[in-house]
């Protein structure tokens, strides 16, 4: 165990196996996370903050503080959540690379937030002024308590980068309303949408408040005790089915499921509840064996926006919502830090590079609210001026009637850097590869050292030591789970624990450690269960899933008509290609037959890319899972 | 063509090639349907009175003409529509087997909705009256139109059966301000649900006013022009998208898009636009080819209850909505009488057998709203007293907050004879096989015969002449689309004409046809386009779609976790039964593997029933889909 002395995580357990690292100790320095955070910072927080200035959504604040919002409100009305995910996001991008220009924006918003505070503490555009549905009338879809969890997320991102101001005084006595209303003298309540139990676990981390922790508790306590009266969906919908301890598997809506089971790991971590950790641990398992995608996305169903059955994974009816993918990110990172199990991290990189990448668009302006598998239509080009559905079939929107997608990427980017290394007493951990740099400080003095790499395109991955401490110190290394024979370079021993390789010495300044993974695109197949991919097969090359995109196929070939043959596979210096056929068309008019003879019509070879950088060159169709060709069947016999 | 002579149809083209018998003209005398509409006569109809009475739809007409229902109305806005589809069902079983009981309470129902009716025709219980939204307020999602185009089916099936009585005059009445309101000084505007179109086309037929007929060519021409306001989705959702005679294939809603489609036949026979009953011909083509379970059942999506993509099919999502395989047959039906093609009726046949009678359980008191390919879980009993939602993974439930399907089960079983057999001046059609009777007129006299049968569970249908004209008369027998080398016996020349069997000659009383069908079961692969059903297979027998019922396997087992050799299918007199292999658990926690191979756990001789009888039997998990067992391959190889 290790003492939480550094200041800026977005998850900060009273205890945990691993440290996390600090807005301060850890920097990306460039290459591909690089441009990433850049983009965010200069084109995706100017664009979040434009739609929601436009569409009235932060003007909601003004009009509450005015008293003249009444029922006149702006957006469903869950969108305050929005305004504090990108106050969360700045915060985040002030502590990593702060300017006068940001600064200024951000508190001038947050002003805004504070003015519709009432006096008591409440605080939502929404709920409880004149013209507006009464306070907690509508646990079930009304958000209440989804918003102040996501507004306290972002006090405490504001506290973690070193600034005890407005924000956190809000969250303050948002909070201590929310222990008299909600407290053991409250009401016996829940959130239709989990969010607050962490945000408060986390603000108790941050104050030191343990009021805070104890309504975090409660608040996991309660669910799944049929608090909230289910609608149009079964109470497994919001997780009120059965008590989160008692759960074996992820169920319902995705990021519902996922986020109260952050918070209840918070709460377990903090109280030491072992039981309650171990289930959560249990429904991550069961989960990822079961009801993951191969980008790591989760969510088979678009209706409820839920998880599906076991093995039920259509590809093409892939919700994979980015919020849900986000969500287990901080869920995985939570098991992680309370575990120091590297299986936490693998699904991490998975989910990062494979679904929630593929939500912003190259530009950083646009984005998925789905992550489908398969497109199977060419789909449209949204219009940049008017609000998209969540789940139409076209290329990335600008904006969304309902939102959550681009502030969470926002606010995931500019502080994703504090999801890659931790640190131990006598140590420190890479967990993902990028250009970056650390400077902490171990038990017996200070460590700084840098990574450069051509990651995830490239599987060479250098650590430079900057400084080290004159006492032994131990750099540890994730092996990725898909790295076959990865080799490691370096002047001292390294001894595997579990999938982290520790190579452990005293470290001299200039002095490297390289390990070489190797890129060979590799061939996966799906369980047998799982209907929905039988009979087809994935390409993996490195951390990344590839897709085909019907733009690198002849034209007026879409991805719906072709099988593909495994064994042609290869990696050249124009990146990943394959052999694929075109199926001819069928012959009648039916599509069920006595035979499973197909007649092809052609094929070509055919460049792979990327799942997460498909559809930014135009409407095509795409699919990852490719179906077999009947050649690769004969090679493999 | 033939010129319409006979009363009872449920569809009466001015003009077909096929003329429809009505109620008096053909009748079920036992064996398989006549046990389902006894069934229907003796529990649904009671059922159905029974749940609207006691959860208040049928009180709201009491209470709307009470001048007392203002905003406190019983169910969703639209349950009027239940009632009339309960009255069609009535008004049908009273021309089929009249008892002064059921007459009786038909009345006094029809008496309580006429009371309802204002001064200027108007007739809907959610809107226009005091404390209820105005009239015509939400044409998007008010269903108002709907609900009228149920009444007057309703109507016209009591005209149809004999009796311009009061639901007739109330129908008329309603018809003639909706002219008003929606005619060609009216408002240029349509009703988000489709289904007025063909109620209309229908009582012009029935009363012989033309106004109608051109209203049902206004709704018809005004859809697809954008005068619905999309919310939730797209203008696609209620075929608003394009022109009807524009679009290529089914889209949306599935059960609006069939209504829609139905009630653009109508017009356009009537109207003799030949270029709008191509686009329907072509739509139907499309969509049967690519857009249609092997069930006959269509709707890829629950989420807007909608068709998919092309092939986009998936067996355990399949929503395959009850309503929606009425619907289809009711296109089939208006196809099959224009052009006499016999593909109309193949598509009848398995979408009744397969999807429809799926629906309701085997004592008729409980239904199944969607029908899915591959039930996962065993799901939940329902509770008898408490109202479902649609697509719960449950067994049949009694009733549904949305109860659309099991009154449109009523309907179209109490009238389902009348989809059997068609006539021509010189002949008569048999579509259907089952125990029947039909006393006709020709040209040159009187034709009666009777059908018998151990269809669909057998193969022999026997017809037999009981009184035939003195000249020459054309007997048409369907060949199903899946029979291989049918026998015919019969002392007269037999033709083939498409896919109708016409056996001429002058019958004698007691003379028979006997027509033979093997019902050895038959291997069915999916066409490799559909990638929810690649690399399995299924069994028909007959028109049945068989399953594997979970009930039929060892204890413990699911079929989530089975492979199944399709050389080993066979029937014997148990029934039909496979082998059927069982996967091992798998060995990792992550469900993508370098290796497809699979270890197995056992293997066993599987019972098949038919798909329609599931679930008869306690929760189970069923599949009709059964993943390939590599021994079949080899043995294919």
């Amino acid at each position: 165990m290790s003492s939480a002395n550094s200041n800026g995580a977005p998850v900060r357990p009273r205890s945990s196996v691993l440290r996390p690292l600090g807005q301060e100790e850890i920097r990306v320095t460039g290459g591909f996370w690089g441009g990433k955070q850049r983009t965010n910072a200069e084109a995706t927080l100017g664009h979040c903050e434009y739609w929601m200035e436009r569409i009235g959504w932060t003007g909601n604040f003004d009009r509450a503080a005015a008293g003249t919002i009444g029922g006149d409100h702006a957006g469903i009305e869950f969108v305050d959540s929005e305004i504090y995910k990108l106050l969360e996001a700045m915060a985040w991008e002030l502590g990593r690379n702060r300017t006068e220009d940001l600064e200024q924006r951000y508190l001038a918003l947050v002003a805004r937030v504070a003015a519709a505070q009432e006096q008591d503490g409440y605080l939502h555009t929404s709920f409880g002024r004149r013209g507006q549905p009464p306070r907690y009338s509508n646990l079930e879809f009304g958000h209440e308590l989804y918003c102040f969890g996501h507004l306290i997320q972002a006090a405490v991102a504001r506290l973690r980068t070193g600034h005890d101001d407005t924000l956190a005084q809000v969250a303050r006595r948002l909070a201590d309303h929310l222990w008299v209303e909600f407290g053991p003298d409250g009401r016996n309540a829940v959130c239709g949408h989990p969010e607050i139990e962490m945000s408060l676990a986390e603000l108790s981390r941050a104050t030191g408040e343990l009021r805070y922790l104890e309504l975090a508790r409660l608040f996991v306590e309660r669910r799944g005790t049929g608090t909230l009266r289910p609608a149009a969906f079964a109470p497994e919908y919001f997780q009120d089915d059965i008590p989160v301890r008692d759960a074996t598997t992820m169920r319902g809506h995705a990021v519902r499921a996922l986020y109260l089971a952050s918070g209840a790991l918070d709460v377990a971590v903090d109280t030491a509840d072992l039981g309650l950790a171990e289930a959560v641990q249990t429904q991550w398992t069961n989960a990822v064996a079961r009801r993951t995608y191969i980008t790591g996305g989760v969510g088979s169903h678009h209706q409820d926006e839920a998880y599906g059955d076991d093995y039920e994974l259509p590809a093409d009816r892939a919700y994979s919502e980015t919020c849900a993918g986000i969500a287990s990110v901080m869920l995985s990172w939570r098991l992680l830090l309370h575990t120091g199990d590297e299986k936490y991290a693998d699904l991490i990189e998975r989910t990062l590079l494979n679904n929630v990448l593929a939500s912003p668009r190259e530009d950083g302006q646009a984005f998925y609210y789905t992550n489908t598998l398969h497109q199977r239509t060419p789909g449209s080009v949204p219009d940049e001026h008017e609000l998209s559905h969540r789940a139409e079939s076209s290329l990335r929107a600008p904006w969304f009637e309902v939102s959550c997608c681009p502030t969470n990427v926002a606010r995931t980017l500019a502080s994703i850097n504090l999801y890659f290394a931790t640190a131990t007493g006598t140590g420190i951990q890479l967990h993902q590869y990028g250009d970056y740099e650390i400077h902490t400080t171990l038990d017996d003095g200070e460590l700084a050292l840098h990574v450069g790499t051509d990651y995830p395109h490239g599987g060479r991955i250098t650590v430079t030591i900057d400084t080290a401490p004159t006492t032994p110190v131990t750099i540890g290394l994730r092996i990725p789970a898909w790295a076959r024979n990865p080799r490691i370079v370096s002047g001292h021993a390294a001894t595997e624990r579990g999938r982290l390789l520790e190579v452990t010495g005293i470290f001299h300044p200039g002095e490297a450690i390289r390990l070489e993974l190797s890129l060979e695109p590799r061939i996966v197949f799906p369980d047998p269960r799982i209907d929905a991919s039988r009979g087809t097969f994935a390409i993996e090359r490195g951390p990344l899933v590839l897709a085909v995109e019907s733009i690198d196929l002849p034209t007026g070939w879409s991805v719906n008509e072709i099988t593909a043959d495994a064994s042609t596979i290869a990696a050249g210096p124009d990146g990943t290609s394959i052999d694929v056929y075109r199926l001819a068309e069928p012959e009648t008019d039916w599509p069920y037959r006595t035979s499973a003879g197909v007649a092809e019509a052609g094929h070509v070879r055919a460049r792979m890319i990327p799942y997460y950088a498909w559809a930014n060159r135009g409407p095509a169709t795409m699919r990852t899972w490719l179906p077999i060709h009947p050649r690769s069947e004969e090679q493999d016999a």
